[in-house]
């Protein structure tokens, strides 16, 4: 902020005001609150609810319309495999979602505990690492288990890893971080090397320890891609796989909700859950595997499908950082995400909520102020996320004019008060 | 038994021994062990795969491809809440796997309380009410969360309610019972009505006390329907529907492990449930939901359906059900089912493990001897389970001409040793 000069914020003030009343008059009705893919971007995927009819429902002679084969589709097994760099052996194709794969493995390690170890609902307090803004979801579940969730700052390559190194070496009732760690949500960061290889080589005081490692954007660039390194592969270079837990599904390159989802991890985590698996389930839809097999075929034609993708969302984000940058240079941070679903900006503190609040007087929703904290509570009240993929673009510039809008009021209510 | 004369069952011993061994030159390599639909079954549906394509996954201007509906397709909630009588706000419908709902159901009784009560986790020994013979996939789960399962004979009307209902009245540590009400898993008995309405009316001492209700086989008679009563509805009568889950499936409607499943319960029940599910994942693919909707389009349809199944089914149980006539009337007793899967065989006491393994000597493989009890412990080693749906017909010939082989031999040495 460059200025705090009284006479100029009541001007703005006055004018932001007084523009608002206009926006409310359009009756706008806009939702830039999930990372919700578009119609444009689901259709880029139709041809997967036509290759599998009733022609073509097997594959190498095994009827995927029956039941069996609790790990997955042994092809589609291979696919994603091949896409996350790991060995066949190491991934389990689950239902439509990741986030009930990440559910599942924390509830199993409350029960049963991790790996035939101590179940975490008789270890007394759970404590969980959480970098900040983060996923609300991943929140969620950790606030459900009673699990006590402790803030980790960002940095632009990824979690304080000084900070976690110090806590999980010291604490033994720390069992896990959620960690997003490419284009991370909701500031799109992606962990740098170095990043990666701490977590690699992490040694925590836990041996029931795990990082809950969800790779959702993983081909989600907007241009040229960025590399992320291979968690599982850098911690067998340490001899430390076992505290690696992957996840990822195709909600966002194929179908939302639609799709597959997938856990990767290496041998003994892989048996340890498939053994308990077998008492939940004789396992997941293998129509909708098999129609991404065929579909998709190789991991090329999958990075390919993903450009169509980033040339729908590239125009949605430059409108949001172009907004931004036009109207709240003076009033917020925010970081230019080169790939993903978000755009996380930091207003003034103290100024969060009383954005999204305007906002939605007139008439368009964003993500509540707070949701990418732990228990909803951001400390400064000031981060919030944007999600511009779902909205037609024509819908883009009038949200995007509105949040600009209500953040300037929301900081001039607030430097003048 | 009518005969224990040791010269007679010497003969036969000599005659089925000889006859086994013809069997095992025949290099057989049969499996009736378990429930799974035929390729001929599965073909009925397979104008699902048809019928949600590039053009048709909208309903009523609703996007299956994209995420949402926690509960389920409002369409899909309709369908087959119809089909199961109860309001559509008392239904839920989910992914591919009705057990996997049982699961989830009692993992969070474990973890989180009944509707808010204390966590089973939290009240020392759980007890566990379990109709013998039942199915293996239930006592599974029971058995995994260490409950104690107390084994509830079965009687040609279901359970044995004088035991069930003064068990629980008297034990606030039983927290449940399973039960396959229709067509039961393996005895293909259906619950009378006086045995549902004494359901309806039970009084556990528990109050996080749930029915289990396991409705996999509700429409699948061989010939004419045998109704059941609806027990949700009847425990509404007595103010009693607090302690209802119901449970059921697609797996042998439309596709095993490839369809959908639900949950059916009053409001108390599916609030609590939904709110809890609400953090385990966003919804279930609505993109099956729809094909089922689309498909089916009303209960009839589904009814009708239902008579293609049984077409296919009948002659299978009558070759069954002939050749234990023909061969093991002196050895064994049954109960000739009219729906469902299976045939439940109970053999001289202290030879089902024994005719298994002949069985499977010869190239037949039957579900294990103990499968169909807690702990896999039958205490007579007597009942077996016959599932004749997977098998081509002609092959259950052979199949049972070496079972009642296998038994006759189990028979005479048990008797001679």
């Amino acid at each position: 902020m460059t200025f705090f000069d009284r006479q100029k914020l009541q001007e703005i003030l006055l004018i932001e005001r007084a523009r608002l009343e206009e926006f409310k008059k359009l009756k706008l009705n806009l939702d830039m609150s999930r990372g919700k893919p578009s119609k444009a971007q689901l259709d880029l995927s139709n041809g997967l609810l036509d290759i599998v009819n009733s022609i073509t429902y097997s594959i190498d002679n095994f009827d995927c319309r029956n039941y069996g084969l609790l790990d997955g589709l042994p092809q589609a097994k291979k696919l994603f495999s091949s896409l996350c760099e790991v060995d066949e052996s190491e991934i389990i194709i689950s239902g439509n979602s990741s986030l009930n794969i990440m559910y599942d493995n924390l509830q199993r390690a409350m029960q049963f505990g991790v790996n035939g170890g101590i179940s975490f609902n008789k270890q007394g307090k759970i404590k969980w690492l959480c970098p900040v803004p983060g996923y609300d979801r991943h929140f969620a579940i950790t606030e459900l288990f009673g699990i006590e969730m402790i803030n980790i700052p960002m940095t632009k390559d990824g979690p304080d890893m000084d900070m976690v190194e110090q806590l999980v070496a010291s604490d033994e009732s720390i069992k896990g971080i959620w960690c997003v760690p490419k284009f991370s949500n909701p500031q799109g960061i992606v962990y740098s090397d170095q990043t990666v290889t701490r977590f690699a080589k992490l040694q925590p005081k836990a041996k029931d320890f795990r990082i809950y490692w969800d790779n959702a954007y993983m081909v989600h660039s907007f241009s040229q891609d960025v590399e992320l390194l291979n968690l599982l592969n850098e911690a067998k270079k340490f001899n430390n796989s076992d505290i690696v837990y992957m996840f990822g599904s195709t909600s966002k390159i194929s179908f939302a909700g639609g799709g597959i989802s997938y856990f990767i991890a290496n041998k003994n985590n892989i048996e340890s859950i498939a053994n308990l698996m077998s008492k939940q389930t004789i396992g997941s839809n293998k129509l909708t595997q098999l129609a991404h097999v065929l579909y998709f075929k190789n991991t090329q034609n999958i990075k390919n499908h993903m450009q169509k993708h980033a040339e729908l969302m590239r125009p949605k984000f430059k409108i949001v950082l172009e907004s931004l940058q036009k109207e709240l240079y003076d009033f917020a941070t925010w970081i230019e995400p080169k790939g993903g679903y978000f755009v996380s900006v930091d207003l003034a503190e103290g100024t969060a909520k009383r954005t999204v609040e305007l906002a939605r007087e007139a008439g368009v929703v964003f993500t509540g102020a707070g949701a990418t904290f732990p228990y909803r509570k951001d400390p400064n009240d000031s981060n919030l996320r944007i999600a511009p993929s779902f909205p037609p673009i024509e819908e883009l510039n009038p949200a995007m004019d509105v949040f600009c809008c209500a953040a300037k009021i929301a900081f001039c209510e607030k430097h003048l008060a």
